[in-house]
C-alpha cells in the first residue's frame, strides 16, 4: 500500500465540524479543476455552487468515529460530491426535470448551454472516478473495492435505475414499496455509499452502519420531497411544487404529508436506537444526522 | 493476481479474424446487459446496433501479436465498445450533433426519449468501468493502471475536451494544429487506448505501439470526416454533409479534400513503416489497419 503523507489528526467538535469539513471538501475539490477551458469552467461553476456538502460530511464524520486520519477520506469525499453534482447537472436538463435554478443560481445548462451541461456531467463522473484511482492513501485492492461499490451505487442497477423509474412513474400507478425503492436507488444509494466508504477504508464491519445508512438515505429524499411541497419557490431557491405539476410521483404526493411525516419519524427513531447502540449519541455524527432530519431547506 | 479460466488459444488468420472477433465481442457485451427495464433495453438497443467493432478488434489483434490469451482482453474490449457507444449516444442528442440516424437506425433518443438517452449514456460509462473492475483475469494493480489510462482518455482532458472543442470551433477560427489536436482528443484517444491496453496487459513497452496508435487514431477521424463530405445520406446511414451545414469545422472542410487525402496518405505511410519495423506486415493487425485506411463507409 502507498504511504500517505498524513497530517495531524483534526479534532472535530459539535461547534466546528460543519464549517471545518465543508471548507475541507471545498478546498480538496478545487485542487482537481485547474484548467481554463469551458469544461473545467463549467464544472467549477457547478461545484462551487454553495451546497451543504451533506455526503462528504457524513463520510468524514463516520471516518472520525472510526479514528481514521481524515486524509484517508479526502479523495473519496471529493469524488462523492462530484458524483452527486454530476447527477444534479444531468437531472436539471430540459429533457429531464427541466430546472432553471439550483441552490438559487442558474443551472449549468442555463448558464452555459445544454451541450456543455451534458459534457460537464460526463466529465465530472470521469473525474470523480479518477480521483479515487489516483488517491495515494489507498491500496489498489481498496480502490477496486470502493469503485466496484460506487459503480453499483450509481450505475444501471443503482442511481440511474432510480432516475429512470422516477421518470417512468409519471405515467404509471405505483405502490408505496415502489416509491420507497425508487427513493433508495435515486438518492439513498449514494448517501449509503458516503456512509459506508469510510467503514470500508477503515477495514471495519459495515453491518450496523449499513442499517443506519439505508434509513438516512431514504429519509433524506422523503424530507426533500416534503419540503418541495411545503416551501415556496423563493425560499428553496428552486422550482418548488414543480414535481407535482409534472405528474411526478413521490411519497408525500402519493400518500400525503402526514403519512410522510410519520414515515420520517419512524426511520428517525430507528436511527436513534441504532446510533445509541454504538454509544455515539453525543458524537457530531449523531448531531449532524439529527440536523438533517430536522432541516427546513 | 486472480487465476483466470483461460480458454484454448484461438488461431486468427486473415480470412476469419474479423467475423470471429466481432462475434466474440458481441457475445461478451450481451452477458453484461440482462435486465428487462428501460435502461437495459435502451443500452441493448444501442449496443446491438450493427457496428464494425473497430476498437475491440484493434485490441484483440494486438493482443494476438503479443501472444495474449484473448480471455485476458474480453472485459477490456467490451468496456471499450461500451464507452464508444456511450459517447455516440450523447453525441447524437438534439443539443449536441442532433442526429436521427446511426448506422441506418433511429438514434437512441429518437427510439426512446432524450432523457433515456442521457441516462443510458451515463449507465454505459458506469457499466464499462465496472466490467474492468470485475474482470477476474486482471490484478487490482492492472485494473487501476488501465482505468487511470481510460479516465485520462475519456475525461475532461481527453475525449470530452475534444467534444467541447468540436462544438466551440463552430464559432471560432481554428488552425490546422488545433483541428488535428481536436481529432486526437475526440476520436484518437480512445483508439489509442484500444491499441495500448493490450500492450499494458501483456506488460510490454508501449513506445512503438504508441506511435502507431496515435497515427491510426487521428487518421480514423480524418477518413470519417472525408467520407462525411463525399458520401450521400443513403450510403452512410447517417445525416451526411450535416457537419458542414452546422458550421462544424473539420480537416477537409477547413483545408480541402485533397490536403486531407495527402494527410491520410502521410500517416498511412508512417504506420506502414512502423509496422514493418516490427515484422508484422503479414499479421492480421496490418491487414486490418490497411482496411481501415481504405474504408469507404
Amino acid at each position: 500500500m502507498a504511504k500517505p503523507n498524513l497530517s495531524p489528526k483534526i479534532h472535530l467538535n459539535k461547534d466546528n465540524f460543519e464549517s471545518l469539513l465543508q471548507e475541507r471538501v471545498n478546498n480538496e475539490i478545487s485542487k482537481y479543476i485547474i484548467n481554463t477551458n469551458e469544461i473545467d469552467e463549467s464544472m467549477r461553476y457547478a461545484l462551487t455552487n454553495p451546497g451543504k456538502r451533506v455526503r462528504p460530511l457524513l463520510a468524514y464524520l463516520i471516518g472520525d468515529v472510526l479514528n481514521l486520519n481524515l486524509n484517508m477520506l479526502d479523495g473519496t469525499a471529493s469524488a462523492i460530491e462530484i458524483i452527486h453534482t454530476y447527477s444534479l447537472v444531468h437531472d436539471d436538463l430540459p429533457c429531464m426535470d427541466d430546472d432553471d435554478l439550483r441552490r438559487g443560481q442558474p443551472t449549468l445548462h442555463v448558464k452555459y448551454s445544454e451541450s456543455t451541461a451534458v459534457l460537464a456531467g460526463d466529465a465530472m463522473a470521469s473525474l470523480a472516478i479518477d480521483i479515487i484511482l489516483q488517491d495515494s492513501c489507498l491500496s489498489s485492492d481498496l480502490k477496486v473495492e470502493l469503485l466496484q461499490f460506487l459503480m453499483k451505487t450509481i450505475g444501471p442497477e443503482g442511481m440511474i435505475l432510480g432516475q429512470i423509474q422516477d421518470i417512468s412513474f409519471e405515467t404509471t400507478d405505483v405502490s408505496e414499496e415502489q416509491i420507497i425503492k425508487m427513493n433508495e436507488l435515486k438518492t439513498g444509494a449514494l448517501v449509503e455509499f458516503s456512509m459506508l466508504a469510510p467503514v470500508i477504508i477503515a477495514g471495519e464491519d459495515t453491518k450496523q452502519w449499513g442499517k443506519i445508512a439505508k434509513r438516512v438515505g431514504i429519509t433524506f429524499q422523503l424530507i426533500d420531497d416534503l419540503l418541495d411541497i411545503q416551501e415556496t419557490e423563493e425560499k428553496l431557491g428552486k422550482a418548488a411544487k414543480k414535481d407535482k405539476k409534472k405528474n411526478k410521483k413521490n411519497y408525500p404526493i402519493c400518500f400525503g404529508v402526514d403519512k410522510t411525516r410519520d414515515k420520517i419519524k419512524e426511520y428517525q427513531n430507528e436511527v436513534e436506537v441504532l446510533i445509541s447502540e454504538m454509544n455515539l449519541s453525543e458524537h457530531p455524527i449523531s448531531i449532524y444526522i439529527n440536523k438533517l432530519f430536522a432541516r427546513q431547506k
